[in-house]
């Protein structure tokens, strides 16, 4: 009797192992299910582009553009080819002049003659209190939906190896020389 | 002798677990063997770079040029420095004409002067029935070898938080002004 | 009394077992330690930027630039928006005229007025013996910190899927027209 109850006992414990082995294993397979995020974080980010009058105040300017294009004013064709070098303040609110906690830093270029849209990449430069290092994104913004998925490929320092789906909502417009977009950042791997 | 033989069964079964677990706990060391895709993708897309007279088919275009360039036709030097804005269909088939199933967006540049080769920064854009979401790309793309591959670096939706290879060969090249690019995606991180 | 000692016995294997797999699992858990590299590679590389004059040594080209600059000299405010592409010899020392093992092959662009930083996408080609395939690197380089970490997001070949931090320093920099930075790559994911 007594070795049954130890057998079993023991079967349950190979079973937890097991069990714990292979969901783990599980991670590499296909299909698996969505992982619920290992942290969470708000941001806005705010884009004063350079339009030839606003040196002091730009934080972003053109850079290149189709033959069509100048470097000064946005072009036509929904700016396709006009790209974009910036270094924005991120703050923690929706507000332009809140202390910024970092500086989105990178490109983006608008890539489509008949709608709106755009593909992206920079990297959060932190510098704060809160959080040191830096999280890098790519994708495509389709500018003209709400809300649109872009990638979390990499980070540093607190952001480490990180991976992710950043969320970017366009949170203000004001013309072609200010918008702040808001992101949503869920990271799901995180060390 | 019973109690041996339950030894050696329980051996087995701990061996089994440990080899598991083992293989599990390998998959984040070095040299593991390849992993098997979790999915595999086969696309077509199709670029038609403006030369200052096809407005109306170009699907992409010059923004930047080293300073012996211009953007209306590719620079010597093997187009060292030319940089392409696109905005490309996506088939299924080799056919320009086929129905799209989403669209490649992003740039390449040109970057040996000895040779052909680019780099490249990517989305594959889905909005179809079979596919929605997007897939993230860059890589050095060595455009005089019959195949090379890419990294496949994030995704969106169906290929959320995705990671593989594509295999870029050249479907087809008229000219400088068309080409085709077969893209074969392996995905080996699926959610 | 025999019995005990063989369940503590069982009890140590278990542990061991569980040990194992509960790191692994912890693997993809939020806030895991630190990983140790699972490769540890280290490579320079140099950087002539054509300047107007050094046509037949430049190994880079300005290809894009603000409005108030050209793509023959860096503009003023500490460069922001020069984008640079660049096919650089990549080297095991610090000796630009030792044998390359490969081309740094990508672009960056300098993207802050204040102060002298840039944002780099690149690839590691090699084609040696010791290495075949490509590592894909972006990140935020701010240029005037000793060491400055970037994320490597990819590769192909030898380097199949791997992920990690490549650490850049400034090794040598010689007024605008050369520089050479040392590379430290630690890579985490392997296969």
């Amino acid at each position: 009797m007594e070795k049954v109850m130890k057998e079993k006992r023991l079967s349950s414990i190979l079973f937890i192992v097991v069990f714990l082995c292979g969901s783990t294993s599980m991670a590499h397979k296909p299909f698996r299910q969505l992982p619920q995020p290992c942290n969470h974080l708000v941001f806005y980010f705010h884009d004063v582009i350079y339009n030839g009058e606003n040196a002091g105040n730009a934080t972003s300017a053109i850079v290149a553009a189709p033959s069509w294009g100048n470097r000064t004013i946005l072009s036509g064709l929904n700016h396709f080819g006009d790209m974009v070098v910036f270094d924005d303040p991120i703050t923690l609110d929706n507000n332009l002049h809140s202390r910024p906690v970092g500086r989105a830093q990178g490109m983006f270029f608008y890539d489509k003659k008949e709608i709106f849209t755009a593909w992206v990449a920079f990297s959060f430069v932190f510098n704060s209190t809160n959080h040191k290092g830096s999280i890098d994104f790519v994708g495509a913004d389709i500018l003209m939906n709400k809300t649109r998925d872009i990638s979390v490929i990499g980070g540093t320092g607190d952001f480490f190896m990180t991976r992710g789906i950043a969320t970017l909502s366009t949170d203000a417009m004001e013309g072609e020389v200010y918008f702040r977009l808001r992101v949503d950042i869920n990271l799901y791997e995180c060390y």
